[in-house]
């Protein structure tokens, strides 16, 4: 099995970076210091509940359920105090904003989430001295990214990682785990 | 001898959540945004370079030598071809801002370091499980604390670490390292 290569917090500070690295094209019509504080809080109700994924069979009503209490015991129980509640709610808001999903600054976030799991798949692979396992089977979500610039990003970085494995011998993460 | 708690990105991501918990009187008079920015970058050539602490016997201006030729390669030479090299641009603008230590921004900047050590220092002390190690000689960095909005913060983690120690008996860090 192939360890959890970074924690939750190293993920958010990754994606805070990457939000700063978009393109004029992008950059001129949305607010990116706004992304790049959403990059750095979207995923903190995980940190306290834990990473729910789809093999753990919580539904996602639950999951969502869950990951809300959290987000609220965090902005208003341990934040109401400070600046008369103002930053817990900041915070939640931002991070409601992430979960809906329909401005074009948190699109972009999520796109950003994607190519951040891609490129730790990339740097798995090649950290792994052998060089052997092949973790392209995650490389799906690629298709998931819906900007043409973030796009742009993934496809780069996918050509790249299939001129590293050319004519290199190598085994699935599948094949391991059956 | 205490193991360093956290990596450098833990670091930079605690004090970029960390500026955006400043007070309305803070916030209304500096660039916030700014700020959340600067604690992400300003200790990037650390997590190139190594963190050199003054026991390492690495002179002031050999230390910024190093750190400021890691920064050029990674603006300049990693990120030149992103956007033109603007991108790598900012990015070394808000570093030595940081270094140069004159906006009120890049001083509060600063201010945050100190007070995320502070923390370090007393979840350390807090998550031993025997609870017996005083590491409040750390604590003489308090006073190195510019703006008084970040003082006040301070001031409030360590008044409740000592009613953390109030009558438990502990011991010192130099009693161990002697």
């Amino acid at each position: 099995m192939v360890g959890r290569g970074e924690s939750i917090s190293d993920h958010m500070y990754r994606m805070s970076l990457i939000t700063m690295f978009a393109p004029p094209s992008l950059a001129s019509k949305i607010n990116i210091p706004h992304c790049t504080k959403m990059a750095l809080v979207h995923d903190m109700a995980e940190a306290l509940v834990g990473d729910i994924t789809p093999v753990d069979g919580v539904v996602k009503d639950e999951k969502n359920r869950r990951e809300s209490t959290t987000m609220d015991y965090f902005t208003r129980s341990l934040l109401g105090r400070v600046n008369g509640g103002l930053t817990g709610q900041e915070i939640q808001d931002i991070w409601q904003e992430y979960e809906d999903s329909e401005t074009l600054e948190s699109k972009f976030v999520h796109d950003v989430d994607k190519v951040e799991l891609i490129l730790q798949m990339v740097e798995y692979e090649r950290s792994n001295k052998d060089a052997k396992l092949d973790l392209g089977e995650f490389s799906w979500v690629a298709y998931k990214i819906v900007l043409p610039e973030v796009k742009a990003w993934a496809q780069e970085i996918l050509e790249e990682r299939e001129a590293f494995w050319a004519g290199k011998p190598h085994s699935y993460y599948k094949d391991q785990t059956e």
